[in-house]
């Protein structure tokens, strides 16, 4: 006969599925799975099915490739939004991120990852002439580049730096500096380097 | 227009169900569901079935309440194991974690919970009768009482202990110590004293 680990295969499966996402363990896995058993069915229909929904129902805006469940997404079909204005971003994360803040109306680029040689991703594997494109077509006056400070995140920037100077359009990128909240004495040299160099006339 | 946080219902709808679960907040639901995005459609399908086809599938064992996909465990069903030892258990992660010790070769009988007024729970809403009727019915000669030592375990263990004292079978409970791998020093004075107490004879 053969040994079920957990006497039973549904568990034993469900188990599995749990402890495939990253950061759940086996134990954790078990303890999610036995909490679904303690929950009404109709709950844990809706719950399996929610992903299931997800997966196959999900769209990618055709303009910035932002995750949506129309053609395109709430911020580019927006229109107070100012349409001017393109934010590179790496993930849809970053994305949510920016737009959590409530400090920036204009529109996004979702590149979908940086270039990164060891990971066998170079810039024809992101969205970026679909960027150029945009840039070309839609008016845009400035596009800020707000990618990760990591080797591959700066060599992007640079990238998309040199492919965008060659169009009439202004390049930022966001300001890095000392946090809020944190100690001086705790910054590391090149972000505090940094941040005296890039230092701004003082507002109230 | 409704504002969409996620700019997506259906991503919504699946970070939801995913910080619905113990321990899980919303940025890891949201990490977790963009996870599935990546993933091929087929195994996000059989992710979320797997939870459906365990809540809908799952039945407990007719003689110790273990969860099982037969109408027995395969403990109960097991004739290899010795019948007349019950390890009394709280819950089926209990149960687990004994058999996987592999050092138990009896049966169980998980209680479903355990005595604890403050929650409103009493000896009515676990399965104690059907425990009293199996010690009555299928000879066995030893009930080990394997609940945890919080106030609520303890309340459990004595009321057990009196219902089958009354009864002809031995009733015995885990051995409390210090833990292997554990420094003398950190451990607590009431798990040392009694560690003292219950010494035995060294044996190699």
């Amino acid at each position: 006969m053969y040994k079920q680990k957990y006497s039973s295969q549904l568990l034993e499966k469900a188990v599995d599925e749990f402890a495939s996402l990253p950061g759940i363990g086996r134990k954790s896995a078990l303890r999610l799975a036995l909490h679904l058993l303690k929950q009404p069915v109709e709950n844990v229909n809706r719950f399996g099915n929610s992903f299931i929904a997800l997966r196959n129902g999900v769209k990618y805006c055709s303009n910035c490739n932002m995750i949506t469940d129309d053609n395109m997404c709430s911020v580019c079909s927006d229109t107070h939004r100012d349409k001017s204005v393109i934010c590179v971003v790496e993930s849809i994360r970053d994305f949510l991120s920016i737009e959590n803040t409530g400090q920036y109306n204009g529109l996004y680029h979702v590149l979908g990852g940086i270039i990164s040689p060891m990971d066998g991703i170079g810039p024809a594997d992101l969205s970026i002439d679909k960027l150029i494109e945009r840039v070309n077509n839609q008016d845009v006056s400035e596009v800020i580049l707000a990618l990760s400070t990591s080797m591959e995140g700066e060599t992007t920037s640079f990238f998309l730096y040199k492919k965008l100077s060659e169009l009439n359009v202004k390049v930022s990128t966001i300001a890095r500096g000392v946090g809020f909240g944190d100690d001086l004495e705790y910054t590391d040299e090149f972000t505090l380097g940094k941040s005296i160099e890039n230092r701004h006339t003082f507002k109230i």
